[in-house]
């Protein structure tokens, strides 16, 4: 299968972003607006099977991965997806793409749920042309990689709801995927949370497992059927490969989650805890999303002795789960915990063995092409951001040099969210983080609420209920320009203008699947 | 929407019976034989919604069923399914014809999961024109009408598994499904193993759930955001209703199964267990399925004594959940419970609290047209039947007479299990179980392996591995030519003939949507 080189026209989008209207060979449509996009059509269907050409005693067992992708009939240009459960231990995606290199296969669609640093080697096999491109994140080397112009399709970038989205609406069609999996039987049936690799939720595989059209199951730890619980459905899986180790569980999950020693940080935690309860926000039955960063820790910390002091109880909260979110849980501070990934050993244990630790999939929690999800229910979420403008609008993909270095897992899903704040150092390693206008809008300004920094609490315009319930409240509520003209004084001016090309290198979708900004090949000689 | 009458044009398929080639307007393959029939195309996919047309608090309650029904567009000759998890205590299926009829509504084909003699007023609703006719099985009262060729169109009866199957390949696309949830949450996250009216799983509404264009969650017992666990997901839903009572709590669960008290019946329960002990079928880490029926209650307790005293335990066990299961579970004798349907009060507080207890669905369990299926894995079912014939074809639909009186349930499914035991009394009301053919083909032959009952055991010549396996038993062990022999002597020779007319009336599906046999209208003055 051959490829076009990568599309050339433009159009200017609803945050005024120069956007490609073709990517990869397929017509895109721009980014209109926060709920502009009506989609249209069916969701993706996936042939129909039937039992007659699977083993009836259920024995899906293939000698390896090689077999295992012969089998599904692998070919060049077919699309393999993999998943980040096993975060930077994970040993299957390489596994599956060197099996692929070895059977010469050529030009593969990368499409992995987000990629670590143990993928660096995905270059060499890009070098090679075994892989085409990836669509996915792609964190540090990878995004270098792709910053500076060596991949020969583009990168696309998807929130963890958005890859849902668009796998369910068959803008992804997925040929092949390969799941690791902590434990499973030899039907296929898998799950995260058991096993000497066990890395809890296996969410992130869920839309595979029901939309592509091939599925491998990948584990170290087969049990006998049943096993139990089961994430991933037998039913829709085709082979299963046993091997050695799916990982390395020493950096699968973290032995404990670090709360930041900076200062600087802590008060910021401080203050987005204190924000909530003199908005209000926190209050009995309420809910609040933080993830596994150090100053979401930090405030998890902060919020806990709040709610202690108030005698408030949350109904659930979410995160990337930690021990902070499960002793909440344990303490009587929360009944439950939505877990959407699960960062070290105490969430992994907790989700393994209490009901009120319950699995989430994107289809629940941030899918934005179905009938609701949960992150719109959600009282206030905690995030970061690499910039955010006077506008609000935040950028969590590249720095102000232009380089991709980060995915936008589930940050932008987030943003629906009834208050959400971005927590915030006012700058990094001497480069401001508040700018005047963001290198890449990862989401619109119109959805962030509140940015929270070291130096003040800047307020959205567009929330008077939340300016009006701070009234007489000690908190250093501050326009968000003045923080920005304050950082920069400190600094000595704006950061330096990012050195890009004309020449688009990949794009950030929007929950909806239009497209929200590009990102630029880098000058030669930039970082 | 107009409706033709039925086809008149017919085919003799693989077992030998006359089947139409049209039903209901639709064209249908004749059944070609067990595994032969390989499916074409792609799953039902259902349309594309967005988060941006749903409440983003997620409050989606209306305030009744007939408001629910108008915004889903209801329309004449739609397509609207029930479930039966709530058995002969269910109030909610009649609410949603009724609202429906009140809207003046006509021509709706209405899809239970089953019907119970508790929906015997629908007989009203098709003779008011409200509903044009039923696909699903009918108990009772409406197998009656349907079989004295009162409903306008045909009906269509398939297993659970095949009703799975006919949505998810797009046979029977649903307008809108109404769920009756014993919990639920204001999104539509449903369970059904809490709250006044619980009856356990909700497996057979999860097809609806994923396929049907519109979906309306009812409960009597509204929780807070998040219901957990839930079964139904709310990001499916689009509406929720609250009313007083989905349905009659004593008539949703048994108090407690009641094992048979007859000692035949008790003789052919103690036959089975025997059979499993001597085969070798009964060693550890095996499995078996057996339903709440008084011979199937006392299969368990018979054979759960013989495991005691081999020192075996099973791996799981299937069932209709009842009482017995979960004794077994809970004095270590099987690690799991996969339950298909919950049917006591022991059932559904170990469901609901067990985590050894789980919910499986049609999908997981028996829809054949996936990747596999559990029923092929499961060692052993002891199933009933109508009538069974010389060449092990079985009937369950219909009686000698020829009327329609029971559905399919799983039955169909469980075939597929390594083997297939009907346990029988050799006649009934002194007309003989064992005939020289089948009034009506609903299983065929070559997938049943034993037939028990109290003059003997007959084992299909097919299955020389199970007669080798015995050799050496006390096990009296007959050809059931000669025990069909035996019970015309006794009772005076073989049933009457069924008066039955030349014009079809239902369809028996077989669990890959092809037709397997045909019911026809009974003469006027038959029962």
């Amino acid at each position: 299968m051959s490829r076009r080189a990568v599309g050339t026209d433009f159009v200017v989008n609803a945050v005024g972003r120069r956007v490609p209207t073709v990517v990869n060979e397929k017509e895109q449509a721009a980014f209109a607006g926060v709920g502009a996009h009506e989609p249209q059509g069916r969701k993706q269907a996936p042939s129909i099977r039937s039992c007659r050409d699977y083993p009836a005693d259920g024995d899906k067992r293939v000698s390896d991965l090689k077999t295992a992708l012969k089998k599904c009939g692998l070919r060049d240009g077919m699309t393999i997806s993999t998943h980040h459960h096993l975060r930077n231990g994970d040993a299957v995606a390489l596994m599956a793409l060197n099996a692929a290199a070895d059977l010469g296969t050529r030009d593969l669609m990368w499409f992995p749920s987000a990629s670590f640093p143990c993928h660096a080697p995905v270059i060499d096999l890009m070098d090679r042309g075994v892989v085409h491109h990836i669509e996915g994140s792609m964190n540090g080397p990878l995004g270098e990689y792709c910053s500076h112009g060596k991949m020969r399709g583009m990168g696309v970038l998807r929130s963890h709801g958005g890859r849902w989205q668009a796998i369910q609406d068959g803008e992804v069609p997925i040929d092949i995927a390969v799941i690791a999996a902590p434990t499973a039987d030899a039907f296929g049936d898998a799950d995260g949370s058991h096993g000497p690799s066990a890395c809890g939720s296996l969410g992130f595989a869920l839309a595979d497992s029901i939309y592509a059209d091939h599925v491998i199951v990948v584990t170290d730890n087969l049990v006998p059927f049943p096993c139990i619980p089961w994430q991933i459905q037998g039913n829709n899986v085709d082979y299963v490969v046993e091997v050695d180790s799916i990982g390395d569980p020493a950096k699968i999950v973290s032995g404990t989650t670090q709360i930041t020693k900076s200062p600087d940080r802590l008060m910021i935690a401080e203050y987005v805890a204190l924000f909530l309860r003199d908005t209000g926000i926190m209050r009995d039955g309420f809910s609040f999303q933080a993830g596994a960063g150090g100053i979401a820790l930090a405030f998890v910390g902060s919020l806990k002795g709040l709610m202690k002091q108030a005698g408030v109880k949350a109904r659930f909260v979410r995160g990337g789960s930690t021990q902070y979110l499960v002793d909440l849980m344990r303490e009587g501070l929360a009944d439950f915990i939505l877990d959407g990934q699960t960062f070290d050993l105490a969430a992994v244990e907790s989700i393994a063995s209490d009901p009120r630790h319950i699995a989430t999939s994107p289809f629940t929690s941030y899918n934005y092409h179905g009938k609701g999800n949960f992150a719109s229910m959600v009282d206030a979420v905690v995030l970061g951001a690499t910039e955010v403008d006077v506008n609000f609008n935040a950028n969590v993909n590249t720095h102000s040099d232009g380089v991709l270095l980060h995915g936008i897992g589930g940050w932008q899903n987030c943003l629906f969210s009834r208050c959400t704040i971005l927590a915030l150092p006012s700058f990094r390693d001497r480069i401001p983080v508040l700018v005047e206008e963001v290198t890449t809008v990862t989401g619109p300004g119109e959805l962030i609420d509140v940015v929270v920094t070291e130096r003040g609490i800047a307020i959205n315009p567009r929330r008077t209920d939340l300016l009006d319930s701070l009234k007489g409240s000690d908190l250093p509520i501050r326009p968000i320009e003045e923080l920005k003209e304050e950082v920069e004084r400190i600094m000595g001016g704006p950061p330096a203008e990012a050195q890009i090309t004309d020449r688009p290198v990949a794009v950030i979708k929007w929950v909806d699947g239009t497209v929200l900004d590009t990102v630029w090949q880098v000058e030669t000689g930039s970082p």
